[in-house]
């Protein structure tokens, strides 16, 4: 088998290596001209099989995913099929499958997770399209899904759309369980009574009922910096933490812990919070209550006690 | 009617200037000689006519409380009367009265709100206890409560504890109208469409469902600093906060609010967030994502864009 | 003045009687023959002004008012003035002025808060668009905003949408402030020491820190109802929170208690919660944790007591 | 080696068969005769080697186990160990410990974790005490921790207390993981666009970010009742994830994920919810909105729309 492979970032290019090991020819493209095989988009669709070529596109969702896409429908013809295995928001999918459908270029789109590790442990695969097009397309899925029964790596979970709504999905449940690791850490790390914080969540991975790998994750990354004083607690969010939400909120389903993780998120990445402003102004105002001058750095002046004998 | 006052701080101290003007002779004493009318609460004791004494405390809470409460103990006798105005927890109430009652001692809790505004508006009260005494006091209630009719800012709420019960209750509410403006004002804020904040908000002031006291003040904190520039974003909690969502957790009452605000103003105090650290630390470990290292001020480096076309 | 209203609903009909009220010639236009003041759109236009009408619409946001202001376009000339006072989405609002403004019709967007109370107390405004062009509406807004200065009631907001934003967010508001009475109450009504629950909140009306207008509904709701024994638990959401809290989404702005409020809402219309199901399937996964099989109404039986002695 | 277990429920009796096929010998007691191995626990005491006697507590934390390290205190003698293996809460341990140490009896106290499936795969361990008694005790940890390496399954957390400590907080973790997943669930089986939500979930078991045991769990129940219809959404909740929350807001550190997941449970409890009544009366009261009488089953009737054109 021989695909093309559009975009050859972290991703992309451990995607590559992983399919080639697998016996599948990859023909890569990507515009940094050190990772690219080809010299264009152009070379890419002519070196595959016309009428029967795969194109997996690995690059940045929203625009850059659509201008690959619209110079994809340029090149390709009937029969050819495309797969979109970047972050997309679910409902470009079916955008995208318009634009193609009508020139006969099948579409499918593949929710991927697995991050840096997915090269060595092969990656979780969530697959939205037609039954017959996943199934042409199956020994990719297979050399990129990781090993064990097929049904454990990978899902063709509905129609177009329906794989990267799967990843969304995937993604905001990550959000809560991050945020329910990254509590319980402080809580251990805020009571004296614990002496060894690392140690615990380290003898969490065996036979508890909260061993995951993001569990090992924690305890490798606790490993390399005890107390954590080498990283800053300004957390990113990639928008499937938000696009979980608004999801939420548009099907009426309530998303409380999946919600307050990506709340706390834009907290982590505020330098002061008007939310909070606010409110120590309002008690300055009702009970004259001890309030930091903006930019003060030491202990609280203010005003005195409220009560005193 | 002539009463006792121990406490005269900024609370205590309007308390006994609002009932000196509706007629009430009040004694008060403070340990601060500036403010006290007696040498010592023996003075104050004396100064009563015994057997029909009415005493209320209005200090601290905790162990200053139970401090004067237990010293008025060994002063007061059968027939007195001391009433609790602190903000006391409002388990503590019914040691307090045990320790009263076996002396003939009669005991009443009363939730006070108001804060400073009170000298002039009067004092919202939520009193617990027995009827008969609560009748016996009820010439000082009328005199520290807002004009009006009496049940809309006074109530007999239920047996001792129930009017500090009360009062933490209407703090945890508060808690959470407060939060409630304070989201509402940051969106505002951070919305380049609204041209006037303050006027916004100044324009819920009359006919809108918003419409309250809460709302009036933080159009006054808006006034006198458009932008709440000199005010830092850091908020203390006054235990009251923290007893309602406890006693929530303790009744099996979902409080998702008021939890959501007490934990706003934990997040407000934190120089840095041992539980956000934690999920930085994750999203590095399995995604190569971008973090800040400790310290750094400028944007965010670090690893480049995970996809490239 | 003479004014042309287009939608006499609850809100439209309220506003017919406050604005004839204040000396405001209406002309009111409904699809419903009982209220209508003429039998079309088109008599409506026909009765005002040509160049110097006033047409306020107060229809359903969404398709609806979309239709009205479509037809309206088709109506009005240059120098004309459509006002939208429903409850539409703030990013709806350009688009209607788009459409408005190529034929020289200027556009307003106002917000207006109060209620079925609005007849009688005024109703909160929030306006967006041209400072000239809110000034000619200037008397008609006067008329229908609340007694008092004219600041306390009205805003001008920003430009076209900001009215709807401001509306927006103070319903987001609504909605945190509403729920912190509603889980105070809660809390009140769950304890049996308050023996007066109506009366503490009743107390709460004048002096406190909670005081409002919601608080002086949520006592007159008790008042008719106590312990709420007519009403269901069902709550409805009107649009607006959902809108709130995609904005703060959007704006990565923290809004915890505002999007707890929303999902108390989602949670309080489930006949039954598929993420609960969930939650009880793992803990008999794990544990073999009591369970309640579906559609039991008595005692949870299940499983004997984990351990015993 | 040879212990006294007592409390031989679904745990205790597990771990006596996962500790005697390990080599060691123990003695357990359970009032319930058919699955003691002893009439009593002075016959479980005199069955043990004095001065250096091991017992490991397995009952019902609180009164239960205040009662057997009562009876144990009056049994047992200088030298000897108890460990508290059940979920206790981690201030009762130094009670414990304190009756113990001032008869020269040693105590430990260690979080289990694994549920009923401990007996295959071992238990995670967490314990408190001192190093010493930790060391004597080690032949039974390590009979009962899951293979691999110890420090993977079994940690000394600090003193005593700290296991307990360490149990509270994973318990913690677990209830905001179980949430996470719980909402994820809802969110696929409420979209149309998913058609297989359990190869979904199953999907995601290897390879994925989100892979763990809980996840393994449901999709086990997941294939054993697709579509959870045969379990009711009441979920219970053992006590450690509301001292969890306690015990974040003692230590001022925000868990709105453990929190959140904690009221979720509450409720799913709720018959019906006094709060959202509240809600839906206020709602009434402002805008006349539409509301369900109490006991309707059908679709909201009510009010008419609010607006019509």
């Amino acid at each position: 088998m021989h695909i093309g492979l559009v975009g050859l970032g972290k991703m992309g290019a451990n995607m590559r290596t992983r399919l080639r090991a697998a016996g599948i020819d990859v023909t890569g493209y990507d515009r940094n001209p050190d990772v690219t095989d080809v010299p264009s988009l152009e070379a890419l669709v002519e070196a595959l099989p016309a009428g029967e070529r795969i194109v997996w596109v690995m690059v940045p969702s929203g625009v850059i995913t659509d201008a690959v896409i619209n110079d994809l429908a340029g090149l390709l013809s009937s029969g050819d099929i495309v797969i979109d295995g970047g972050n997309s928001y679910y409902q470009d999918d079916q955008k995208h499958a318009d634009v193609l459908t009508e020139l006969g270029v099948d579409f499918l789109d593949a929710g991927v997770s697995g991050g840096v590790w997915g090269l060595e442990n092969g990656y979780g695969l969530m697959v939205g399209g037609d039954e017959a097009v996943v199934a042409k397309v199956m020994p990719v899925f297979d050399a990129l899904r990781p090993e064990g029964p097929r049904a454990e790596g990978f899902v063709h979970a509905g129609t177009v759309g329906a794989g990267h709504f799967a990843k969304m999905v995937h993604n905001g449940i990550e959000y809560g369980l991050m945020q329910s690791y990254a509590e319980g850490y402080e809580l251990l790390a805020a009571k004296d009574l614990v002496t060894d914080v690392h140690g615990t969540m380290r003898a969490w991975q065996r036979g508890t009922v909260v061993r995951s790998w993001l569990l090992e994750l924690l305890v490798k990354a606790l490993e390399q910096d005890p107390g954590l004083g080498e990283i800053d607690d300004w957390v990113e969010d990639s928008g499937e933490g938000r696009w979980t939400v608004d999801e939420a909120i548009d099907l009426a389903v309530p998303a409380p812990v999946i919600s307050a993780a990506l709340f706390a998120r834009f907290q982590s990445r505020q330098e002061e919070s008007p939310a909070m402003k606010a409110v120590a102004a309002l008690r300055q105002q009702f009970g004259g209550h001890a309030v930091k001058p903006a930019g003060t750095t030491g202990p609280v002046t203010g005003t005195p006690p409220a009560q005193s004998l």
